[in-house]
């Protein structure tokens, strides 16, 4: 007794690691159709042992799937997820397309599973910058309330697609022999810079990718009232995103009292020894399902209401893939 | 009619900008010691079209000094500063072995240059973190009051000197083609990674590195009541610290008057064309004089008294030998 599955954007940096998601967590699937552009069509990935070749995507793609996970950024989702809907497939969409529309559940699992239920046929997966935030501040919402939220990020390349991957990988070779390639991912070089520069401009000067997660943490926790803003940075790491996190809460905070909240809730794990060296990294965040968070300290700027912080989480898994194959299993 | 320069530690990555410096500064130098350990003992450097060789530090290396330039360590001031000072010399000393004491002045030549009047012997170099943030917020203070300053940092590796460099190049080589090297320089592998640790651990489980900023910032501006926290974390990048800079003031703020007043302030330029990709980053500050200040905007945070904004500076000169050289001229 499974489902149906069809993955689009399944050759993609996230549509890969929703599949080893869904092979390694089990999720009972009957049948599985891969769908890519035309360029990746034919390509054969592994499932469950099956090579499965993918397919280019169409209108009628989705008539024999239960549940359709779109990888393939805004654009695609646009284009066809409500095909995959009006064809009765539920649609668990991780671009932004839909986040902001307020019939469509914007969900971390650990966060507001009950908005599953207002569903009309999509529902929506977080920016991971935003969900990696998101899992480790809720908890602390809470407990304490949170008043303000300053958050600076880290943000690993994978985060903008296997093509990015590649050209950190490629020019950073190139760097250390003195040659510097023209960047075709990103607006400018990467290795060994930093580009404080993610997705568009918006009026306020704010990038979208900063607004995004403003926007998606007062979604989520249904509190517009929580004051967030963010400063979001490209650094020229492969793999998980980090930030560093400065709030401010409604009620008298202390540093042993978060570790001990959150060293008891999902979705994170406290890493914060710093006499022995041990707090949050890429370097270890990577392949993680949970979010690692140290650093953990009153901070000097909101005194007994405040705490910095900083998490690591690897944005393809709690960011993308495996967010979204939560939100299948809660189905 | 110029002076007779020491540098003490003159073939490491300060020392070799401060030698570059005096040369394009026409700093008047009539005669030039060099001192470093016994390993780089005999290295000839060149200065202003002479070869000069590198000699070992003694106690009475001084004699011969108006002013000696301690840029090799905390440990090494300590041993030998006030052996300059008895001798006659001024120190100009780069660590941060005597910048808390208070009959020591902390100086940033744009800031406070009337601390230089109390020196007794030994003038301290600001940390370059706090020295690249004090550069940009001064002119803020002065004119709209400073109550919070949050700071986020990306640090270069030149921070940690040549030998830091050298690994961070060599390392990226090795892990481009698989091979792990075990860090030598830094606690952990840095390529490809981020580090949120530098110095030691504080009780408040601050780092050593985080504090100091917020201590001479304190002590520049002569007022404690300036809140300030900070997240120190490395990254991948050979030159140039960056900042993500959050900061509530005493008096109502706009990003526009914020761009005027830094436009016309010392030591600073303002790169903030968002619209045409343009803003701070580590490969456009590098080899710069002036910290780069860009994606200045309303916090979302703070509101009408906050500011976002987001600094890159080249650590090896403002954070280190172009404001030694400063503050020398300013004697």
């Amino acid at each position: 007794m499974g489902y149906r599955v069809a993955i689009v954007g399944a050759t993609g940096a996230v549509g890969r690691e929703l599949l080893r998601v869904l092979e390694e967590r089990k999720f009972p699937v009957d049948n599985l159709l891969l769908f890519g552009t035309r360029r990746s069509a034919g390509t054969e990935l592994s499932f469950n042992g099956d090579d499965i070749k993918v397919k280019v995507l169409g209108k009628r793609s989705f008539s024999k799937s239960d549940i359709t996970f779109f990888c393939a950024g805004a654009a695609v989702s646009v284009k066809f997820a409500r095909h995959a809907v009006d064809t009765g497939s539920i649609v668990i969409d991780n671009s932004s397309a839909f986040r902001y529309q307020d019939d469509v559940p914007l969900v971390i699992p650990e966060i507001n599973p009950e908005d599953m239920e207002y569903h009309q046929g999509i529902i929506a997966n977080p920016n991971c910058t935003g969900a990696i935030a998101a899992v480790v501040l809720w908890p602390i919402y809470e407990q304490f309330g949170l008043e303000k939220v300053i958050i600076s990020t880290y943000q690993a390349v994978s985060g903008a697609g296997s093509r990015a991957i590649q050209e950190l990988e490629n020019h950073s070779r190139s760097r250390l022999v003195g040659i510097y390639l023209k960047p075709k991912e990103f607006i400018h070089s990467l290795p060994f810079n930093l580009i404080p520069h993610i997705d568009s401009f918006e009026d306020n000067d704010y990038t979208r990718e900063e607004m995004k997660v403003v926007w998606e943490i007062q979604k989520m926790f249904h509190d517009d009232s929580i004051k967030v803003s963010v400063t979001a940075v490209r650094v020229p790491v492969f793999r998980a995103h980090s930030e560093a996190i400065t709030l401010e809460t409604k009620r008298k905070i202390r540093p042993e009292a978060v570790r001990k909240l959150l060293m008891r809730s999902k979705g994170v794990e406290v890493v914060d020894e710093p006499k022995a060296n041990r707090y949050p990294m890429p370097l270890t965040a990577t392949q993680k399902y949970n979010v690692e968070v140290g650093r953990i300290r009153q901070s000097l700027v909101f005194g007994e209401k405040g705490i910095d912080l900083f998490v690591s989480g690897d944005q393809l898994l709690k960011g993308a893939a495996l967010n979204a194959v939560q939100i299948a299993e809660l189905l």
